[in-house]
């Protein structure tokens, strides 16, 4: 038997590296090189000096998390933007991700697409596929990404405090409002509903206002569950309570023609949305500059106060239980 | 809405803690605790000064790599100790290591037992459980594996040399033999056949013979796939080929009754080993000291050679093809 013969063909080897391949013609600048990438046991990776090492896994299952026959360049963004997001939470800057892939024998189509759909967020972020496998089985993507943060400076969600402005990025609820539209009406071809599918599609991590939020906020989380679910996480975290103020949430044409209550139930429970919620002191003063280096829009609504507990205020001062609960992972929808 | 209700039971959060709770029983003395661990977006981990990060990433997935009725404790330890052996075959140190667990909802006991099976392995190597999520699907397993490894000392594939001595550790084609056994004869109740069960359910990684290489072997890979296909991957990396004497194979009561051919096909290609193979140069010496302080038997059953291609040769010098060519990782049994 030759040593050529002995190599499986197609296996995880070969289609590792075809990604990697495909990722590649994104990331010619990778910022952090793997000392040795794809191709042996493992990597082997060097951690700048004065840094720690942050990181993330995640799992996308077809049939819970996005319908097997969607768009595979949808599936390879966002099976890496979510894991990304979680690194934007905690203020990391991303360096390397593995990516184990799941399903039957892909055709190279499909591949091509899935790794180009990857590779584009990879490339923007600068972050290098340096691992992983490829497995037959019920169609699943796992991305695991490694970040840096200067040691020390890694954003927590336990140490908001009593006093902080609660803030959100972005506009909550958008892709949540797109999961649910064919029930609803069809889709308009507006800049808002374009904006609220490529928020549920390709939702582009917050990677530039986390790495800003370093040193100015006391608290962040990305609000991949729901906001009113992952702002109690940052409650939770820290023994605190908040308010949090209805009529400061951000609103969009894409909720034209729904009740209040419809539209807060999205905003808060809807998940899916992976913007950011934080905490900063009033002595941070006025959020214009940080709107404007991280390219998002910053809306103040409530604050952290102490106590537990997280209520959640309309115009006249009543309180208001949203439905859902953030999102069950044992379940196929948010409850 | 109560920060407290806003926690979905039973969640993500819940059972990576209740995990991890499990896990701890075992690990009380983890060498290098995550600076932070689990329960926020992403873990945050500081790896050693004049150290490498090496990390591994694989899936398996029920019905492909262990039946969905198997012992859980089996599962849980494998999952954990296949990335391990991936480890040792860089000469790595495991620290932490992060789970996927995609399932239906698990009950209290088979995700206790679960647990246990990982707890044990990972506190005996020091390894502790930083992350990961939970999430309801087809059930697989996906563990991250992270370790540490001096600057510059990691074993690798590419770097065989001319006239090295071939070794593998332990016993190969055991876990083959034990997965094969049905099919043959009711398994016997004597040490070999317990040893081969082991193997099979719950390998233990190479970790302190990789450690023990380090300086010492040249090129080093983990027969997770078989001897044949493994040995070939480092002769690809390394651009060499080589002789394999099937005659120094070490051999088992478990193969007893089977045909020389037989039992080296599944030697050659049966897969799950775990076992190291590894290329010394004669300068080295003697491998008995190695032996002890890995605690594992040592054979040398070849010597790697310029040119390409890998020769199997019998006693008498005639060439053997093995049947196997190691697993095709879009097929359910080896191919």
């Amino acid at each position: 038997m030759s040593a050529e013969e002995s190599t499986p063909k197609p296996g995880e080897f070969d289609l590792i590296r075809h990604l990697a391949d495909a990722a590649g013609r994104y990331d010619n600048d990778v910022p952090r090189p793997a000392a040795v990438g794809i191709g042996d046991d493992a990597a082997v990776l060097d951690v700048d000096p004065g840094c720690q090492l942050v990181v993330t896994t995640d799992t996308l299952v077809a049939g819970v998390h996005f319908e097997a026959d969607a768009a595979p360049g949808d599936i390879g963004y966002k099976a890496l933007a979510v894991n990304l997001s979680d690194l934007a939470a905690m203020g990391a800057t991303p360096a390397w991700h593995f990516l184990n892939l799941t399903g039957p024998p892909p055709d190279r189509e499909w591949l091509g697409a899935f790794a180009a759909g990857m590779g584009e967020l990879a490339g923007s972020e600068g972050t290098q596929l340096a691992g992983g496998d490829t497995t037959g089985g019920p169609m699943s993507v796992t991305v695991t990404a490694l970040g840096q943060v200067p040691r020390g400076q890694a954003l927590l969600r336990s140490t908001a405090q009593p006093g902080d402005r609660i803030v959100v990025s972005g506009m909550p609820g958008l892709a949540a409002r797109a999961l649910r539209w064919p029930e609803r009406s069809p889709a308009l071809e507006d800049a808002a509903t374009t904006e609220a599918f490529r928020r549920l599609h390709r939702p582009r991590p917050r990677l530039a206002l986390g790495r800003c939020l370093r040193g100015v906020a006391h608290a962040c989380i990305d609000i991949s569950d729901g906001l009113a679910a992952d702002l109690g996480h940052i409650l939770d975290a820290s023994g605190l309570g908040a308010e949090l103020w209805l009529d400061r949430l951000p609103d969009s044409p894409v909720f034209s023609g729904m009740t209040l209550e419809s539209r807060w139930n999205l905003q808060l429970g809807g998940g899916d949305d992976y913007e950011l919620c934080f905490t900063v002191p009033d002595a941070a003063g006025d959020l214009s500059a940080l709107e404007e280096a991280a390219g998002v829009a910053l809306t103040v609504i409530g604050r952290i106060r102490k106590g537990a507990g997280l209520d959640c205020i309309d115009a006249d001062g009543a309180a208001f239980s949203p439905r859902t609960a953030g999102w069950d992972h044992f379940r196929s929808d948010p409850a």
